[in-house]
């Protein structure tokens, strides 16, 4: 196109954007139509410049990843989509919120073709941008001259509400600390939010805020312009040293007869206002029109940019794969999953009497990063504490992107965002861990990952009140509940080194689930009874009796002491079948299999676990738990001030058996 | 004293303190000695020159509030309470992390004298000193001529890890934003984590990125100067314009062979390097001994001045009293917690046929704020939408404290951890709202309050996939039964508007245990057999019969819902009772007390909510729910696709009857 012609159509685009943005959010009678409008140049801007990708390809592994963190504002995507040659429709975009529509009210991965990441709670999104940025840098790395044919951006827009968020800000210092030089971030200042002008709930000064974190920062005063923006990104592309926020000034719901003012954030313009602002952009076409000039400027410049690059990077992994046919084939199957060639072989148990199983997740690790050269991931400041520092394994720094340890500095929330966007990303194998009391503090990451489909691996060990000296803070009693009540995440809790060996291979073998591993902080006998592979049952026999009385179901740490107060039970004629039951989640799996798991009604049967006891009721009549908080003291002492030890187990169990017949 | 004694005997100070950490320490063979030992002069100059405190009346109301955001060096606080004159003996000191002990792992609120907040999990010691300040400004600002008698400061240490935190961001932005220039708060900047160097895992500029904040920072570079700390204080105390951050510099560990080691941060010393670390204080002394002179120096300064200041503030609050005889007993009231002088009047609910409870609660607010002038609350940028905007009242600015609104941002955890500081305080009521689906982002607070047990409100709004449009990342699913999971923590589900009237008034004459009351965006009819005060009961009927066939339990929305289906049933046969179960925990209470609340077995029983079934299993047989995530859509659209229509509901109880028969 003739620059003439160019600037044009890039006006028209913008008018036909907005127009859109308009129309939908009108239509559905809903969404958030205010900061959509103003940040259009700007997504114009990357889309017609920068963005490389292939919307024939939209999967395509080395495409530059978009990350809308101010997931509200989905009608922008989806209108740009829309014009830039992605598979939604202009019926989809009628459908804009409506019930089985490709529109939904925030972004959602895996339903949209173009959409990177499920984004919407708030500054989530740019926590995982830095996990795409950093799996950028990690997969490249990870093998020789990689380099040739892989390497690619990750954009992120945000407003106010994702840099005012927690989790904002840890992703912001992690970026920052990590150099990611390959993450650009776009704010629109647009001083606005839903219940009025930022200024009433936030004053800070944005640009020192980056500064202080080691970002660039370039500023763009009228971002209502294309060109002023594309020459930002243009700026920020070329920075080598640190990633970039380009913050951009902006009126919210521009057009609009309240432009500039929080009413255009949170509820359509209506179709006078609505037909106020099309008439300010001039643009006069009835609703959901879209002139060809407009499809035009993106097929020639967005479009016909990826499908080329595509091409390139086509024919640069084939000459790739001439002379590193061994790396190319772990390359491609990092991409598609298939992790079988890549596990370690099954750990030898003979002669391991006993162990945490926070160790024996980090024995299982140490293989598994031998064995698998794109496993990576890190800790929240506990590595020494969750087994996570793995022996020959070096540290993800600017210096050694090979390094396969990541420090996520004491930030557990980012440090979860960040592992789903790298699961989003591809080719990498992620976990993270923390303490189990603080998956409360990455709780909301863990339900995204379950949204999104992604097989993030999250370890928490420290997992009951064994913790013993460290006191209720740090004693996690909800956390378990909590985390089976989230829909799509699979919790396992090992009863010991075996189970979690069966454990990790079940979180690796998933696909689509999410996995959390509950791991123990004190020693745990191996047990004579356990199986790697029983734990995909949820729930089996390790004491198995033919005529029992009742049924004892225990977790973890709770198995052994389950069987302690059995051999009890059983010197008082009390005969119990004791079940491991590692998983809520894989044992209504079996279940729904028509799997026999019990041999008793639930009427008969018994739960033991060192945490809240809410939850159980479903698989069994009888409880024994805790509904209060921890102590500090010696583990031992508070785990027998609680009642957890097999002599009181059997006393409880005996008193209620009396009481009920 | 004289200069030279006082240097002397602080000196000693110093080194007592210190060797007490690495006693206790040693002792419990648990702990943290690290930042606890480098930490040490800057308490040393709080207390001896700053803190207004008296020992003799550790809850006066009046005092300086003191938050050691870094929980885990406990054994600091501890030894600084003892040598200044707290109820806390050499005996509780060698008692520390034990059972039953006054010295926990980490300071618990409530249990040790002098513990002005429970901290541990990082982060949240700020944003409850933040809470607090803000609790001082509005207590004295809420009375006319209340700054003759009342007015302290908050004073909070913190080391890397705070600062790390999300929420330590969010705490910062805010302290900032509100210009809370009675906060100081002590920057232990020892270059250290658990894991390694700080700058492992962080480089950013803090000193750059307080002042991003509106902070006013001061360095110190020698940190290990009790008169450079102690100047520095007095200098931020001075600074009447902006919270100041004190950022001292020291080195972790000081005196042990590892100091500047991260060694030293997670473990004892042990008797050798405890012996080598009290060699070089100079300290001989034998373990757990303190020299009168340390006592003295404590008694003379810190003890003194806190005596004086206590016997000023009774003075001249007396003769506050004298002129204000009424606000003076609505500030007693308010700090004793005496509210019922201060509850509106029961609302008439005749006429109104259907209301959502969203705004059932803020037609409360709006009386709770008329009658009672001490209750403040607000909302994380979704006032509009929680309906916590109060008419009449006016924004909490640093130019209008009597502002009883608060604007927190985006911030939905520095907001719930605020609101826990404003209730430790005491003398407010406080309470702050968001959609429940965040209730994932500042879960770690609500379990804060409930184990501090304070009776902090939070309210969730916008409670079910009725959200609609927004979709599955605002529909919440899985939050009911992670709240309930909470021991201490009361959770509300009001079905309409007159057991929302009930559920606020449960929160108020609560005073040990937090409440969420979980409230719906959408109208819900006003029900005739509900009861405002039999939301006390936790379950009750709401369709009561005689001989019924089965029992049908529902919590807010789907209590009407519940009521429709049970007419279905009945043309088809089916005698159904209803119940509203609006709470979990105090339908538990009811049982406990021998009520009488359901009139069939738990076969017999089924539950309706559109939300996880995980718990329900607890009361009811046949639970009804939703397991997976939502979708976006029209309301209706989407509670019908889930089955959530009278029909449907009624089709899938009589599916359930006919395969169990």
């Amino acid at each position: 196109m003739e620059r003439k012609e160019l600037s044009i159509a890039t006006k028209r685009a913008v008018a036909a954007v907005r127009s859109l943005v308009i129309d939908m959010t009108n239509k559905a009678n809903s969404g958030h139509p205010g900061m959509a409008l103003d940040a259009t140049p700007a997504m114009v801007a990357l889309f017609r410049d920068h963005l490389v990708a292939d919307p024939e390809h939209p999967a395509w592994e080395n495409r530059d990843r978009f990350v809308l963190s101010s997931g509200h504002v989905s009608a922008l995507l989806y209108s740009m989509l829309h014009v830039s040659g992605y598979a939604l429709r202009m019926d989809d975009l009628k459908a804009f919120r409506q019930l089985g529509s490709l529109t939904p009210g925030h972004p959602e991965v895996g339903l949209t073709p173009g959409v990177d990441a499920t984004s919407g709670p708030l500054g989530q999104g740019i926590a995982q941008a830095v996990g795409m940025a950093i799996a950028e840098e990690a997969v490249r790395a990870s093998g020789k001259d990689r380099s040739t044919f892989f390497g690619h951006r990750t954009y992120c827009l945000c407003g106010d509400g994702c840099l005012q968020e927690g989790i904002g800000a840890e992703a912001i210092a992690l970026a920052g600390h990590l150099r990611l030089s390959n993450l650009i971030l776009l704010v629109d200042l647009n001083g606005s939010t839903l219940d009025g002008p930022t200024s009433d709930s936030n004053t800070e000064n944005v640009r020192l805020r980056f500064l202080a974190e080691e970002w660039d920062v370039i500023d763009v005063k009228n971002g209502d312009s294309v060109d002023a923006m594309s020459r930002a990104i243009e700026k920020a592309k070329k920075n080598i040293a640190s990633p970039t926020a380009i913050l951009f000034h902006t009126t919210i719901g521009i057009g609009s007869k309240n432009a500039g003012s929080h009413k255009t954030h949170g509820s359509p313009l209506g179709e006078e206002d609505g037909a106020f602002a099309k008439a300010s952009f001039g643009y006069n076409e009835p609703p959901f029109t879209v002139e060809e000039a407009v499809y035009d400027l993106f097929r020639e410049t967005f479009a016909k940019r990826g499908k080329e690059a595509f091409s390139r990077y086509e024919q640069a992994k084939k000459d790739f794969a001439k002379n590193h046919a061994d790396d190319a084939r772990v390359f491609d199957d990092s991409f598609s999953r298939n992790l079988v060639p890549y596990l370690p072989s099954i750990r030898d148990f003979s002669g391991v009497s006993k162990e945490a199983t926070r160790v024996s997740s980090g024995l299982f690790l140490e293989r598994l990063h031998a064995s698998m050269p794109f496993c990576i991931g890190g800790s929240a400041d506990v590595a020494g504490s969750t087994k996570t520092t793995v022996k020959g394994s070096s540290v993800f720094t600017p210096e050694n992107r090979e390094g396969r340890d990541i420090h996520f500095g004491i930030r557990e929330f980012a440090m979860a965002c960040a592992v789903n966007g790298m699961a989003l990303h591809g080719g990498l194998v992620p976990y993270c861990a923390t303490f189990f009391v603080f998956s409360d503090y990455c709780k909301p990451a863990l339900r995204m990952a379950a949204m999104e489909k992604i097989p993030s691996v999250f370890l928490f060990t420290h997992d009951s009140l064994a913790v013993g000296e460290d006191g209720a803070t740090h004693e996690p009693i909800e956390q378990l509940a909590g985390l089976r009540a989230i829909p799509n995440l699979s919790v396992i809790r090992p009863a010991d080194a075996k189970e979690t060996e069966g454990a990790w291979r079940l979180a690796l073998e998933s696909k689509e689930t999410p996995t959390a591993i509950i791991l123990s902080r004190q020693n745990l006998p191996v047990l004579p009874s356990t199986s790697e592979t029983k734990v995909s049952l949820g729930a089996y026999a390790v004491r198995e009796e033919e005529s029992p009385t009742i049924e004892l179901l225990a977790s973890g740490s709770e198995v052994s002491l389950a069987l302690s107060a059995a051999e009890i039970l059983h010197e008082k004629g009390i005969v119990a079948r004791v079940l491991s039951v590692p998983s809520f989640d894989l044992l209504r799996r079996s279940l729904r299999r028509g799997e026999t798991v019990f041999a008793l009604p639930r009427e008969n049967r018994f739960s033991l676990e060192m945490a809240s006891t809410f939850g159980w009721a479903e698989f069994a009549a009888h409880p024994i738990g805790i509904d209060e908080y921890g102590l500090s003291g010696k583990d031992k002492e508070v785990l027998a001030h609680f009642g957890f030890t097999p002599e009181k187990v059997a006393y409880a169990i005996v008193s209620v058996l009396k009481e009920g017949k």
